[in-house]
């Protein structure tokens, strides 16, 4: 390998290194389809999860298995010794770089994926930090976009529901950023907004920023419906909570306004924000933009040990 | 694969396709005495533990890998996301069959493993939902059988324990119910019997179910003596449950009055209702039952695959 | 294979066992770095751990992969069953070892590896017993020295810290006893000092055993200095604790005390007794050290299935 190649923030990504990447993940779901290939065989992830994802955790390792690598996993690594509570993050890294050849982290605190790279003699890719960045989960937002849209540029993205603390729509803006006449729509209660920051960072580049409050208008004319958790721990009140997250709710009155080319997306898991009932219309994407997360970090994967 | 194969309950199977089932076993028996073989190469089975039955699992994870399958594997599944408790079943079985081939379901509720398959897109394998079923085991109960008396009809199987609340007896009776001139002796604690509708749907089947309270006279003239924890908690006090208790343990006293070509059954764990003492006489087959759980857990995740 | 080959304590190997093992373990070393090999493509590992050392099993499952074995884990076990808490040792190891070729076990009772040996089938590598052995910690610790110092015999090893207690330098002192003009010299507090009938077992074979309570002096004329945790709990009081604590801790004053060609060993995880400005020194060989487990294991698990 000539260099280490880290996944820490989407905000690493040319817009070269993406689309490559998203067609290495193109051919990725083809070779899935067909059951998988050899490509790291001799290769061993190691999957360090201290806080529980269970999702995203058998998502990398089915990742690492359809390329026929190996995979070492705990889902327990804040008790990584009996012995000793608190052993440093960095010290863990130091050890299990000399195990495997690539390092998957989970970690509950903001910039623990950038501490683990610093001490790490292999790739280490982030599965999320905390209330910070999620950069796979952006990668496979983007490619269920291109898939289920056909392009990247000139694209209406309406994003729902709790944009403050929603890291993973703020990572989504870093990498639609790298595009042309991107316009993306807020839909959200006004306790929780798109930071200040991530709209700067967006229309810096060009990107067209807008505010919908009202989700029924601004399902009217999207590309992508993009929703997310509204958490009750946000507000001062259940009942404030209940009040505002009711009108954020994708239901089939929402899919009547929907664009007929148009897809709906959300992170999962969904907790009452999107009715059941829409799971039939060809338009719920959210599904398979879960499944697509399999390709996705394939070619994570392939790349880490694919030579410039 | 022409038709999903689910795994969901003993009641299921006809008599050709258990007698199938349990020759394929019977192969697999050699080939996992020869390591393995690659008859799943290319294939990913998810083992979604929503309780722990660590037994269970490493059985199923083994069949797999025996076959050259992969394996992801949680025993995590209610705590499927840190983000949200509470996600339903059905979300979490829709995205892991975007993952994996074949689901493995354990699960606290009855019925569970029937809604999973209701929206799984591959084969779901019920290990155990509950209080309802846990269809392997009996498959792997009836391969015992047959390996180890040599026959499947003509039997008397005297079931021992806990009959109302063990699963496994139940399920059990349904497959037995598929032989003939089968005889069914109950040998339970008056407050923990057969149920009605399990008896009945036995006798409808031509099955002979008889009742013989005292362990030393059904021991007398048995094929097979199926053993089975009786839990404290059925019981009023601990003091009628110790009493009752002593009545059913298998002992060095019970296996002077076993027929010598009989053996004797147990799903395991025990706790106490077997004496280490019987381990070493050649009819205790507990052990080896256990360890038949992987050839036919070989045979069912090969059937899955394999189109008719 | 002609007979079983467990590894249940230091104390079993003969000087000629561990040289061999050393020496596939050097060759390991470069089957590591080449991704891997075939040898145990067949077969089957149960990492049964009762209690979490997540260091460990991942290094044995590593391990195992490298060699193309499959995996089968649990960090659960004492919760063996969701139906009886309480299960023997005996009962799980009969059932497992029907499923796996070999087992790694971790348990927290003194004896429970050498109970597990006593039932099985296939053979037990006892990956940490309670306050017992660690033979396979061992086993790399002399891997080390092997590989850092380059020699085994006339060598003086430095032990610093938790004596009494730290079963880790318990069982190195073991297998330094096999080899000629070994000094061993003791830096502890006085509450945690070696063992009396530890140092008995190394004079009897010929070890030069000395105190020398200042670690500055220790240091000045060492091979190895092997550092290891001292514990709060070892102390009446956490003033006392921190006031002998102080004194022990490796950091860039002493390593100015060191020979140029010596190292410096610790079994990791490190709590603050190495200093982490010692890391970037060439003779920091900790996290070396715990590297060296893979290969060392490879060893381990190769000869498991080798005929005499």
């Amino acid at each position: 390998m000539d260099e280490m190649k880290h996944v820490i923030s989407a905000k690493s990504f040319s817009r070269e290194a993406l689309e490559a990447l998203l067609a290495t993940a193109g051919e990725m779901r083809v070779i899935q389809a067909q059951g998988g290939a050899d490509f790291l065989s001799h290769k061993v992830m190691a999957a360090l999860f201290f806080e529980p994802s269970t999702r995203t955790r058998l998502s990398f390792e089915t990742a690492m298995l359809r390329l026929n690598g190996r995979v070492i996993s705990t889902e327990n690594a804040k008790e990584f010794s009996s012995a000793v509570k608190g052993e440093t993050l960095e010290d863990t890294i130091r050890v299990v770089a000399g195990y495997a050849d690539v390092i998957v982290l989970r970690h509950p605190e903001i910039g623990a994926a950038a501490r683990a790279a610093e001490v790490s003699s292999v790739p280490v890719l982030s599965a999320g930090d905390g209330a910070g960045e999620h950069p796979t989960q952006a990668l496979l937002d983007m490619f269920t976009i291109l898939t289920e849209v056909g392009r990247l540029d000139d694209l209406t993205v309406t994003l729902v529901g709790d944009l403050l603390y929603g890291r993973t729509v703020h990572s989504l803006v870093y990498l639609l950023s790298l595009f042309r006449d991107v316009r993306i729509v807020c839909t959200a209660p006004a306790a929780i907004p798109l930071p200040a920051d991530v709209i700067a960072y967006a229309k810096a580049r060009g990107v067209h920023v807008s505010f919908e409050p009202d989700l029924s208008r601004a399902a009217k004319k999207t590309d992508v419906l993009y929703q997310t958790r509204v958490q009750k721990e946000r507000f001062p009140t259940v009942g404030h909570y209940e009040a505002v997250r009711a009108n954020y709710v994708i239901d089939t009155r929402i899919l009547s306004e929907l664009p007929p080319h148009s897809i709906i997306m959300h992170p999962l898991p969904r907790a009452g924000e999107i009715d059941p009932g829409v799971d039939r219309d060809p338009r719920a994407a959210y599904f398979r933009q879960s499944h697509y997360g399999v390709p996705v970090r394939m070619a994570v994967l392939k790349e880490c040990f694919t030579s410039n």
